[in-house]
């Protein structure tokens, strides 16, 4: 990093089918950021849609857009006016039949930094990503921007430990999860503590494995399937900011929230010093990370 | 596993200049243990003696034993005795000269299951390892026993999601952690609960990721550093068993305990439907986890 500290922001908000109303929604929590100091923003998963994810249909193709387009357009002029790094997450249309679920960073000049195609592709009920989306070819790459090398990851990226090394070797400071994850309100009480607490702790657990920190944001509110096959899902928020011990520094609840924080940049080097995992791993034993099973 | 439920325990004890009294605790916990019905039980990194590793001193390599030796002959007969499987960590003698820090498995007839020699070797002001153990060169090897196959690791393997994966990937149906982390008195409180916290976080996220359950066995008590060069390590205790989703189901305070709790088997098959992890790793794009650095 450039800087000492760095001023980040997440913004957790509802989605309902009117684009207009998500656009202004995530317009209003990046102004709102900036207007309390925040330097990099980082918005929710698919940010101008409902998460459409939730049953398989083709006319849900027609909410894609190409990069740049109508949502890099419209966050590069206020990314140059606010003068802030935002980390968007769009349904990207790279060509006829091809779809991404992309994340696109635009730095403080209006440019695009880069984009990151979501390598880990889900699919179980309510969650039928790998209809829509084709997985990522272009690896796992940290983004340089203005403000610092931005490890850029989405969503199920998060649950995979090898993701987050592999940005971290290559000398991300920071990792960045845009993300729509929420409860089958069918689940019970327990079962849904257990999920949103090991949501929180793996990623936590990427902070302390890499002593980077972690910043997620979730999207909020309750979404109904609109085939009314599905239970719908009810998005959790807990959107937070992790140190690079993976202490959380603040968390929001699971309603709408503009969650800033100063992040101290210079712990990373101070917990490595400490704790030097990057030494020690035993690069000549880890061969059969790249098998699918040992068997 | 063969069983639908396994009962397990951790003893976690302090330890002081007498191998005898160690061992006398050791076995006392053993026979509590198994007393209140664990069939699987965990012992603390290096049980028999104080945490040496404080200063390096040629005179502590007397510690050592091989493998059969004193401890495998007395923990075989217990494990035989009680029907149990014991898992202990030991000062292993290879050869003149070459020291490992291994965990050895005792299986419920007595014999050997087998042995996890540590691989990853930490080394920093107190925990100075690398002096002592040559760093393991047997890879990541989950150890069959009667009830079924162990992920053994040791310690500083904690810290490394490789290894937790490369168990899990072999097969390993829980993972195993023989402990000695402590406290530098020195350091503030903040920093303290920091440590332990994420200590507990990225063990619990070995289990997230691999939906598996994890046992860690960390001793307890303030040992001095017998240089009277470093401010002594305040082992910090807290045992626990966490379930397939990373969820604590038992943990020890600081002070001597026995845990026990009764595991249930087949919420990692449960699990991994839900959130099948194993299905999506992308192998294709792993490859630089063989790098030290992606530079």
């Amino acid at each position: 990093m450039k800087n000492q500290s760095l001023s980040i922001a997440v913004v957790q908000h509802d989605c309902d089918e009117n684009r207009d109303h998500n656009r202004a929604a995530t317009i209003a929590g990046i102004r709102e950021a900036a207007g309390r100091g925040a330097r990099l923003i980082l918005l929710q998963e698919l940010y101008a849609t409902r998460y459409f994810c939730q049953s398989e249909a083709c006319r849900h193709f027609d909410l894609s857009e190409p990069i740049p387009g109508p949502s890099t357009d419209l966050l590069s002029l206020l990314a140059a006016e606010l003068q802030v790094v935002i980390v968007a997450s769009l349904f990207e249309k790279r060509a006829a039949g091809l779809y991404h679920n992309t994340a696109v960073v635009l730095d403080v000049d209006g440019s695009i930094a880069g984009t990151y195609r979501k390598m880990h592709i889900p699919d179980d009920p309510g969650f039928y990503e790998k209809f829509y989306f084709a997985p990522g070819d272009s690896g796992f790459t940290p983004i340089d921007t203005t403000l610092g090398r931005l490890g850029v990851l989405v969503c199920w990226d998060q649950w995979f430990p090898e993701a987050a090394r592999l940005m971290a070797l290559a000398g991300a400071e920071l990792l960045l999860y845009p993300t729509a994850i929420g409860w089958d309100c069918n689940d019970t009480d327990a079962e849904q503590k257990r999920q949103l607490d090991a949501w929180v702790t793996i990623q936590r657990s990427h902070a302390i494995a890499n002593a980077i920190p972690v910043v997620a944001c979730n999207r909020s509110g309750f979404e109904a399937d609109d085939t009314q096959q599905g239970p719908g899902i009810q998005f959790w928020g807990n959107s937070f900011i992790a140190g690079a011990q993976g202490e959380v520094l603040a968390m929001a609840a699971s309603t709408p929230t503009v969650l800033v924080h100063e992040l101290e940049l210079q712990r990373t080097e101070q917990v490595r010093r400490t704790w030097p995992f990057l030494r020690d791993r035993r690069i000549d034993a880890y061969g059969d990370l790249n098998k699918r099973y040992r068997d």
